[in-house]
């Protein structure tokens, strides 16, 4: 028995499909209680689920059951769902919410959240949102909406909880519990010089630890890390990754303090990055969501396809070169598919891990020309390897040393060019500052089907004609 | 003058290259002083470079220069840089490392840090990392070391700071003023009942705010997750990210707090998770990074490339059925990988959309009919498009107007084909418990091609032969 509680431990949990996933009980009785029309029922079996799990739970249902949920959801519907929704079911339900509910919605919304929410929002519907804001808040979101889009100055929450540099401990504690209101959730206390330059961060814990006498400068945090108002969203959640910071103080082109950055905001928008470059790599625009309508998908994803082919026209034009060649021996047209394949899948692997590294700062200036080394070796060694084989199967295939030979030899080549496509190409365009994720995959494969058929081909064409 | 103010102000800094990536100049500097062997100076250069950043650097240098950097820097090397290296230059750089100098490093690190470190280490390495640490270190290293691998267990902290839920906040104030020591990094106060099944956590914001006579029952936190010990670590990372945690309490099987999890551990996860998905969807092996030398990465491609030509040779054995048609009408090979080209990309767009919502847990039982449907009339509607230019394309170049047709037709299968595939084969993987971002590609590759190749060479041969 012991035995068996030891293999228990030593195995992970599987990550199953259940985990934090909805239950699907759970969402047919909340189906039930709309579809019956039962109000009294619907709140109850929603008053559990976080804000987050209820907008998931709306993104995957059809837009009828949608609408009637939240007809029937009425005046529960609160703020912090609509911040968790998808940008186009959003919209939606924008629209669907009575303008009542709405604006009470906004109202108990953090401004931050308020600029997240209307960023995305079209004008009319931008309006009604703002008019429904308090005063105040309609302010402090119209100002941080002057800053960039996907800035620091989107992200910041602009409540900060700051002391002068001179403070000692005691002096912040008194302030912080004689405060009239504090920020709902805040991390550090920011040290400020008397031009509110924040010069450092206190953690609570490490207040809380610390004696009444000491002077907060001498238990600053070693890491401190200010963000400029104007900087990229991306940016700023690698910092936070890089340097594991909890909290970042904000700051305007004079260094002065303008907002804060909290961790939770970073970790959403490292999640979105990372959502683009998967899905710009594979060729679907970034706007892609389930909750996207048929015709939206089949529109993000078309201009990549027309692209691709184009492509795969240039190099059927290649292979149309070779036509009379391909005509006096079928077995190259069986073939060359092969050549290519190869090629593409080995350019993708290397382009993904350029992509990759160049998102992380693993690949510069520094180690470029031997991580480019690096990548034509490992294509020249699966080019040997996988022409080999190649020519071995082609040779057992048709019986015919020379295509063989030609094959190994064109299968060389095509590792070896998808290996320089696959880095140069995504650090060049980096260079000039167009994103590789976005615009490397096409060119990639025209290099690696190019290669692959003219070097098959037209190998062929010399040696065995 | 004002309205170029306006317009600076309104377009994001570009992601610069140069943003917290190192500066060549730094690392120039660091680099001579490495060369000539001057320890003041490259200390010197060194001191400002946090941890992570050191780290980075030693990664981009070479074998050579790097172990010269080690040993010239020698006792100023401490566990954070340990921690921060990526696996394979962190071995190298423990063998390199002396004795007394890894000692003094590992026992200046947390404990979770320790664990993260020997975790991934050989056993001989792994033994003499342990024999350096103090006794009460060795012992919560071993205890967490028992905890699955990729489990919360080896993520979590052991300290954690804990009120009794009858508790005020005064009584919580006065705890933390008194206690002899606190963990350097908490967020949260958590309650736990008599026997020690956390119930609720009190944010020290809210602590400090609140007055002393509030019971602490009353300012707990609306969000609560607790965390299982054996649960997969990919799993926590979704938790942090769904429900904004910051931290969140880690119990046993008897639902006792065992120790915490914090975001920045569960951010690094979400990282690392992503760039397994992205790397995986590629067909690299997960364990693929810069450092990895030649032959390491080399083989971590190789396989799935094998896995490629398999599925190649399968496409190309359909070809070789239909070899006698394709000599009757050289024109069908030169346009036949135009229709697999198209296949294979559409196929790849709808598998990432699958990978990536079955990630997010975005696409459930509850909507997988209505997505299926969704992403089949996607593939339909662009087979329709390009299934018509293709028609027009062929229809021009080769003046046949059967040829035309039978692109058309055989386009917009494979198109339909690819988005079937796409989404029903990650479904199933997952439903089987096989990872879909790793076992995807090859499979829907095959039905791409399988029915691309199939559909136009055998249209073409019974409708035009």
């Amino acid at each position: 028995m012991s035995e068996e509680h030891q293999i228990d431990e030593h195995l992970p949990e599987e990550p199953e499909e259940g985990s934090y996933a909805l239950e699907k009980r759970a969402v047919t009785a909340i189906l039930y209680a709309v579809d019956v029309g039962d109000a009294e029922q619907l709140k109850e079996l929603m008053e559990p689920l976080h804000a987050a799990d209820i907008a998931d739970l709306l993104e995957q249902l059809n837009t009828y059951d949608r609408r009637r949920l939240v007809e029937l959801y009425d005046r529960e519907f609160d703020g912090e769902i609509l911040s968790e929704l998808d940008e186009g079911i959003r919209e939606e339900i924008i629209s669907v919410l009575k303008p009542h509910v709405l604006a009470e919605a906004v109202r108990e919304m953090d401004s931050d959240d308020v600029v997240d929410l209307v960023e995305d929002l079209d004008e009319p519907q931008q309006e009604a949102i703002l008019e429904a804001l308090e005063d105040a808040d309609r302010v402090a979101v119209e100002q941080a909406l002057t800053y960039p889009e996907y800035s620091a100055g989107r992200l910041m929450q602009r409540e900060v909880v700051t002391a002068p540099e001179h403070w000692t401990v005691g002096d912040a504690i008194d302030f912080l519990r004689n405060a009239e209101e504090l920020p709902d959730q805040f991390y550090h206390v920011i040290l400020v010089d008397p031009r509110m330059h924040p010069i450092g961060n206190v953690t609570l814990g490490k207040l809380m630890s610390s004696r009444r006498t000491v002077p907060l400068k001498d238990i600053v945090e070693d890491v401190f890390q200010v963000i400029p108002v104007t900087q990229y969203e991306g940016d700023v959640a690698y910092a936070f990754n890089q340097y594991h910071l909890i909290s970042a103080p904000v700051v305007d082109e004079a260094d002065r303090l303008v907002g804060v950055i909290t961790i939770d905001d970073a970790m959403a928008v490292l999640d979105e990055e990372h959502e683009e470059d998967i899905l710009r790599l594979a060729g679907v625009s970034d706007e892609a969501s389930l909750s996207d309508t048929i015709l939206e998908a089949a529109k993000g994803r078309a201009l990549w396809l027309f692209v691709n082919l184009l492509t795969a026209i240039l190099a059927s034009l290649v292979i149309d070169i070779f036509a009379e060649t391909i005509n006096q021996m079928v077995a190259l047209a069986v073939l060359m598919p092969i050549v290519a394949s190869m090629g593409g899948n080995a350019g993708t692997q290397t382009m993904t891990v350029t992509v990759r590294a160049l998102a992380t700062r693993d690949l510069t200036a520094q180690n470029a020309m031997r991580v480019v080394g690096r990548e034509v070796s490992v294509g020249a060694l699966n080019g040997v390897l996988f022409g080999l084989i190649m020519a071995l199967v082609a040779g057992f295939w048709f019986g015919a040393p020379m295509l063989a030979a030609v094959i190994g030899v064109a299968m060389l080549l095509t590792q070896v060019s998808a290996a320089i496509g696959g880095i140069v190409i995504p650090m060049a365009l980096d260079r000039f500052g167009i994103d590789p994720a976005l615009a490397s995959g096409p060119f990639v494969t025209t290099v690696t089907d190019v290669v692959g058929f003219s070097a098959f081909l037209g190998l062929a064409a010399s040696v065995m004609m």
